[in-house]
């Protein structure tokens, strides 16, 4: 029989197709990846063709800005989607439709200077550079007054929107609180407010007491498939302290999670045969990152399945995996 | 520079690209659709093989129940999401988590005998007859006592999750109110309680004042690309008339809808190449048919971009398309 779950944090509901669901080793990837060579001399983000892209915002590097000799470079996206220019004033079209500049900051991080080097195959300590350079452009776009949400995201592959094969991550700034994460917000809110609780750790915590879902838990984080997964392998990875914003990582911790976020992403890659996926860092609104009812946490969605109309039209997801027998068979890969 | 538009019916916000944006006439489709036989031998939905599928629980036909003769068809989905046997009782897990029997229904309809007979290239007869199997069904899944949300809709091809060819929509009935459109319904609720007005019937009439993203207007319906469009050529069909579920077109209306709904699909389909699309039929709760806050609207929603992982984490939409542009542009088209 089909089971309903409620998503703690947000009360959506998931739909656990457990007729309908594969064995864990059953899930296969219909996607084949072109070969990608080490350097691609048309691409913007290999070393040499900087001038290529807008002036770095930040970079970890030898040499001048704006040359050659970086390991991680940050830049604005050419074609953002939300840009500094502009107000923050609301306008009306015929009293009733309410629109604004597109204010905000719309960046790319390049991982690497390697064009073929992905995430998971990348040595720690680079995945540790760009966890920090993350931090390091979230703190300078959290310290501008547009700003109200920042987040950091990735989409490895075509099927999961990526349009560069150069290994990159992206942020966006929002002068807004998007609507969809603020009702979620919400959720959080009137938890702490009745409990005293940050709802996310107290999931966290009876994921870990329950231990069916749990993948890994080092020192200061744990990795879960969380009880009502929207998708067949979704993934968490959640700081042990509570921590709102992911601005709020330490040096320490972005060197454990680099660790851990290499190993998750390689069991994945092992498991669904280098998959496409979205990535999100989701954190607190910017205003709020001294809140007690948020926890910052790392999502990971392998690009498997495809939304349809009826995710679409009511919200809920069909999860064909059951996620105590994908967190089990997770728990016996080595990336 | 951008635009930050709210939905005025969800306050979710959408970013329309400006810069990013590409004339009407340069959207391109990317797929390639295989040729499909009017008549497939191994289909489970062409006539002939009524066996391979569960009981019909409806069908517009000449001849017996489950034989041939039927021109459309509802029956069970083999595999459905849920399921009609179960509990609605809520049952905890570590006095944390929270789940439920799949209670619900998971039909098919399906649209036409033949094969290979897209739903825009059926005659208006055939449309219509479709549009009142679905309302049929509705009426018959709004009377069971466990249903609290239905909602019709069609993925069309397989980039819209589709994995059958032949012409068919889906109907699921929910136990539940799903969270995500409980919160819409809650900004439809709120503008009610401090108007006196529907807002959707508000919103209908403000496009239709203005005119620029007014598609076709007929005597009971309007065709629409709206002011916070989330996808290039999202499209929404509106009764004129307030009615807050599917349940309550009348016979003209579904006469009338099937003129409209077919012109716009064909449009779509000729603008487009022939996407791949999404059409959900969203209603009120089942509950709340005879409440004044919500109008029951057709969504159309092309697949030709990718949700990536801004999206997915903040709920904002990147539209590359300008629906002003985009309805002058379906304006001129004749299907």
């Amino acid at each position: 029989m089909p089971e309903l779950r409620q998503d703690p944090t947000t009360n959506d509901w998931v739909i656990i197709a457990r007729e309908r669901a594969k064995r864990p080793d059953q899930f296969t990837n219909p996607r084949t990846r072109e070969p990608v060579p080490e350097y691609d001399a048309a691409c913007p983000f290999c070393p040499g063709n900087e001038e290529k892209t807008p002036p770095e915002t930040a970079a970890y590097r030898k040499g001048q800005a704006n040359g050659k000799g970086w390991w991680v470079r940050a830049i604005p996206n050419k074609f953002g989607a939300l840009t500094p220019e502009g107000s923050l004033e609301r306008r009306q079209e015929n009293h009733f439709f309410r629109k604004m500049d597109g204010v905000g900051r719309h960046e790319v991080i390049i991982e690497s200077p390697h064009h073929n080097m992905p995430l998971h195959m990348s040595d720690e300590k680079q995945v540790e550079e760009v966890l920090l350079m993350v931090r390091e452009r979230y703190i300078a776009m959290a310290g501008e007054s547009n700003h109200r949400y920042i987040i950091p995201f990735k989409n490895f592959g075509v099927g999961a929107g990526t349009s560069l094969m150069h290994p990159h991550m992206q942020m966006v700034a929002t002068p807004i609180v998007p609507a969809d994460l603020r009702r979620k917000y919400d959720v959080a809110e009137s938890y702490y407010d009745s409990t005293g609780k940050c709802l996310f750790c107290v999931m966290r915590d009876e994921e870990i007491a329950l231990g069916t879902r749990l993948i890994r838990k080092t020192e200061h984080f744990v990795a879960i498939q969380p009880f009502a997964s929207r998708v067949p392998f979704e993934t968490w990875i959640m700081p042990l302290d509570h921590q709102p914003a992911f601005s709020q990582i330490t040096l320490d911790g972005a060197k454990e999670l680099s660790h851990l976020l290499r190993d998750m992403l390689g069991r994945i890659s092992k498991v669904l045969e280098d998959p496409d996926y979205n990535l999100m860092i989701q954190s607190a609104p910017v205003k709020d990152e001294e809140e007690d009812y948020y926890l910052w946490h790392v999502r990971i969605l392998p690009k498997i399945t495809r939304t349809a109309g009826f995710e679409l039209g009511s919200g809920i997801y069909i999860n064909t995996a059951v996620p105590e027998d994908t967190a089990a068979y997770m728990r016996g890969i080595t990336a």
